[in-house]
């Protein structure tokens, strides 16, 4: 049973077991430092496919398959899977799992729908109604980019703020029995909503949103930045994450030893030219591969993982709206 | 504690109550026979509001407030809003919540997304992790229509099989205890692929996933349509409706006597210029209005409520992929 904490937390006192991790990812990020930790290297962002679209859903397809496998498992075991991705009516998601016929919670927090789906798949796991869940999440830059911004062929200039969209998928199965390491909490994300309005500069609308429920998970738990080895945030890139140092400065709260952010990890952002950093749901969900490994090692006993998501669509931004954040935030431990 | 049952299904022994209900919508829908249902009843589509999309948004607003005062409860006692809709990236969803502070999961099961909703709310109050969930799920015509078909002004001809996007808005307060009516399980939907390409026949594409959840659901739980006194389907419309019967009749089970679905309910389609009905994840949620008076009355006392969902983008379409269906089902029951 959970145990609810504070405002916006849920504890799992037995934890939830995270009992295998895959990634599956492109050219750039097989050449980024984490392409070491990446299960599927794929040479061609194409995946011998026709489009970028179907590319992507065959990075999940992929992503999910290894996952199960890792599990030692097959489908038949699978009791749920929740899957996210930036296509229009998350598309990728659908057609790549729409053939392992499992019940399937369609889930949408821009690029914290990983995050969303370890919290809504340790939930489901903690009530009974599964023993195995799948989570998992996408993102290709080509697809992203022709669908947010520009045509990719317009050879469009990116501004020094704007964040390169990593293309892979990242999957995940939960199970009971709370064998390490293992989800012994979530922090829920609330929409916050600081007047941005350029959708070059995801960062700066994100970071509030990731400010908003570390401080709430840090109240809620009764925590400050000491009692965890890593503070993962999702994508926020240099820029981002520079304002969130700020805006937790403001508050008395300072995370920057614990601190790295997905976006600055998955490329070498001085070689690599992808301006801010990383972004995109995979972003998040494909450095959880270096972060449970290294969480299997022991070089980590206790981390937050805080997928971070910017809420908009072109229409949005064309009709004057605010680009708003979201971040789920999942409490990661090692159980000995 | 949930109980798993079968393969698809969860039971829920102490019942999840349904505690309130709203809708918010247009002018078609109040000129309808369930207009009498609705709880705000707009007779400006654009809802003073310079877009379809920002009036989406004021419809999604609306409803939740509306569930939320219903429930004689303030913002401060609700622990988690689920909510989606069919714009691009749920913004609809995203932009009518923001302001109330709410710990949020966004979803996205197409049309099925008030399912998928009131599903995973009753996890989270069964698990503890709340006692209070706000569910809700909009759509709107017009912004549907330039979205995934054509520019309205276009004036295109619309075929004989298309259905109608509802424009409106609904929610339910879902909360623990256990009152009348509640939900005492669920059925999860699993994508069914049966080769549907035509964009303006969803009813087609969704009836094969909701034959899948129903025959799933009577096998879980033993039953058949004899045990339940309505089956509610989302948007299947006059041709979709056809079909699920066939289908369900090659396996042996006739639902005819109880099946009705919300978007042959919620148009008059003798009088009403909709060609084959309702549709939109609108069309399930504020039909639910009218359901849940009826559960309230005593007129049903077990009912199915099974909101239907094609999954696709006009990308996917213009790529050549099929449209795919899924569909959450809800079993409530009145307890005395």
């Amino acid at each position: 049973m959970a145990l609810k904490v504070g405002l916006t937390s849920v504890k799992f006192e037995k934890g939830i077991s995270i009992k295998s991790v895959s990634s599956a990812a492109g050219t750039m990020e097989g050449e980024g430092p984490l392409g070491g930790y990446i299960d599927i290297l794929v040479n061609d962002n194409l995946y011998g496919k026709k489009t970028w679209e179907k590319a992507e859903a065959e990075f999940v397809k992929k992503a999910v398959e290894t996952a199960v496998g890792k599990a030692c498992l097959g489908f038949g075991d699978i009791d749920y899977i929740l899957a996210g991705d930036l296509q229009n009516q998350s598309a990728a998601s659908c057609y790549g799992i729409k053939d392992f016929g499992l019940p399937f919670f369609g889930l949408y927090g821009a690029c914290s729908t990983f995050g969303e789906g370890l919290a809504l798949g340790s939930i489901l796991i903690d009530s009974g109604c599964g023993k195995n869940v799948v989570c998992e999440a996408s993102s290709h830059f080509s697809a992203a980019e022709k669908q947010f911004r520009f045509p990719n062929e317009l050879g469009n200039q990116r501004p020094r703020t704007s964040t390169w969209t990593v293309t892979g998928a990242g999957a995940a199965v939960l199970s009971e029995g709370g064998d390490t390491p293992c989800i012994t909490g979530i922090t829920t994300g609330r929409i916050v909503d600081l007047g941005i309005t350029d959708a070059n500069n995801m960062g700066a609308a994100m970071a509030p949103a990731a400010a908003d429920v570390i401080l709430s998970h840090f109240k809620d738990f009764g925590t400050d930045a000491n009692s965890y080895d890593r503070i993962f945030t999702g994508d926020l890139g240099s820029v981002g994450s520079g304002l969130l140092t700020e805006l937790l400065s403001e508050k008395g709260c300072d995370i920057t030893r614990q601190h790295r952010d997905c976006g600055m990890l998955i490329y070498d952002t001085e070689k690599q030219d992808v301006h801010a950093g990383g972004s995109g749901c995979a972003c998040s969900a494909v450095t959880f591969s270096m972060i449970y490994k290294k969480l299997l090692k022991g070089e980590y006993n206790k981390i937050l993982f805080i997928p971070t998501g910017a809420l908009m669509n072109p229409t949005s931004v064309a009709q004057g709206e605010n680009i708003m954040g979201i971040c789920h935030l999942i409490m990661i431990e090692r159980r000995s």
